[in-house]
């Protein structure tokens, strides 16, 4: 079915990172590796997250995704393939919606189906993943809010929305759930989530960090997103308000202009680029990712885990941290 | 928070029909009226029907819904309101997408806590709803994918896809699954669960067909959505198709060249009606209705329901299918 086939080499092409954090935080607390519970839930997560991408690149018009077309425009190919009457793009921002609504579906499936296969109670888990969806949601919500809003008079306002934004986007959602919902399936008790929500916290915001500097810096062929969509797509990321309270007057209001321009160019994506190395605040998200990963460390260390489960753990958020893609 | 202020008037004005099922499934089978798995698991259904409203709503362009603004219209408003930049008919489709995703989690978590809330096995229970929610999107794109292919030249294919969409994608779900899912939270065991559904079937097909007379004979001011909003979409209802096999060679052609056509005005809309009565389209689909409402009290006798139970049953079959809005 049509579905299935757009569905399919998307899922494949993930870099299962909220799988793994989940399995991380599963070991940590005596999971064993590979039971079914442990993939169950990770497929879930990892379906889940495929419907927040398939419906954020229809809210964001993003034409690629996971170096493949995104799903509404495949569902666009499909009907010109098919020959259909009606509008093309109808067609394929209805196929990615209805795609996005069966994923998840079928995430919360996975989910509920690994949590039946836990010993003892799944209250606390099932807790976990709920208010994640929701987060998420309610995250991404705020975050095109955020976008449409003019910029406000004082940049400072714009950085701490930013920040606030990332937290109940994607940090949160991108590692410290996932850990957290592994722990707790393990059977985590309160305190042991608590300790391993400190190491997601600040790893989740240093991926996010990261997430930020490769859509701008980043090599299109290794994202697999084009160059600069952050920029077409006015987010007001931390480094791009970061710039606004740094950069000169001149400088600001060039940003100001071309963030959110849609028909952007090369040309102007240079000068940004420029701009966010020389007013130093490529350099200081680096040093709020260094920090971040330092937190994460020493965190770390007070969970005191088996050396299997840390050494899984580390290359993780390292991977998580350093990626280039 | 926008989220709600935009869902709760809308959750507020629902017919509840599926939550009414539910709890006629549940009652059958010995389920406690008022019991806080009822009332859960009705809310969970309702919830999950105004995310897909929503995203029907958005799929199909649809201005209004329960007599309010839709929800992508009410997000464009909120727009202009608060004198955002970005497009205003963007961050509609945004806001609404986003609001029937969180309606779509919250759905599910009502469920799995009314599951929490009964005695013994729930499993029959979760394959009922899960598999309900998948069918429905699956349902929902078989429903546009029909309405986006050229009619065939055989006028008899067209009708037997229609029947095979209405069953898939609303019979089964607005009646059918809520008496079932309703039924194995009490305790049906799986001939319980198919004599019941024997009942819902047929007033499932029932409800649609009235639906689908509904929306194009019926009052906008009771059904709270203009008329002809279908002939415009070009929905292919048993109704539109029973006319394409029964109307003369130049109304078919009429037909075909209107039905779809979103510019459709009150004089077409008229003249579809015409022909809609006088081809017989209109008395089949009436007489279609009778037979599935004699169907559902043949298998309704069968059950051996207490009295309560079948009185509530009987009240609410009935108001599904004579309903006006």
């Amino acid at each position: 079915m049509d579905l299935f086939e757009v569905a399919n080499p998307l899922l494949a092409r993930g870099k299962r990172l909220r799988a793994g954090f989940l399995a991380a935080g599963w070991r940590s607390y005596g999971g064993q590796p590979m039971a079914a519970a442990e993939i169950q839930a990770g497929a879930g997560l990892e379906l889940f997250q495929l419907a927040a991408l398939v419906h954020d690149d229809l809210i964001d018009a993003s034409p690629t995704r996971r170096g493949l077309a995104s799903a509404h425009r495949q569902f666009h190919s499909l009907h010109g393939r098919n020959r259909m009457i009606s509008d093309g793009n109808t067609f394929g921002a209805a196929g990615a919606l209805l795609l996005g609504d069966l994923l998840l579906v079928a995430a919360e499936s996975e989910l509920q189906a690994a949590l039946a296969a836990i010993p003892g109670n799944a209250n606390r888990a099932r807790v976990v993943f709920e208010k994640m969806m929701a987060e998420v949601t309610a995250g991404q919500y705020l975050d095109i809010y955020a976008q449409s809003a003019p910029w406000s008079d004082n940049p400072d306002v714009d950085l701490d929305r930013a920040k606030r934004v990332i937290r109940a986007k994607s940090a949160r959602y991108s590692v410290e759930h996932p850990l957290a919902l592994g722990a707790c399936m393990a059977g985590a008790n309160y305190e042991e989530e608590e300790a391993i929500r400190e190491v997601g916290s600040p790893v989740g915001e240093a991926f996010q960090l990261r997430d930020d500097v490769l859509s701008v810096f980043g090599d299109p062929k290794q994202t697999g997103k084009p160059s600069g969509d952050d920029l077409r797509e006015g987010k007001r990321t931390v480094l791009v308000t970061l710039a606004m309270v740094r950069a000169s007057g001149s400088e600001a209001k060039f940003l100001k202009e071309k963030i959110g321009d849609p028909s952007l160019n090369d040309r102007d994506i240079a000068k940004i680029k420029e701009i966010l190395v020389n007013c130093g605040a490529l350099a200081e998200v680096e040093s709020l990712i260094d920090a971040r990963a330092a937190a994460a460390t020493t965190a770390m260390e007070r969970l005191d885990l088996d050396a299997d489960a840390e050494a899984f753990l580390k290359t993780l958020t390292s991977a998580a941290i350093t990626r280039v893609q």
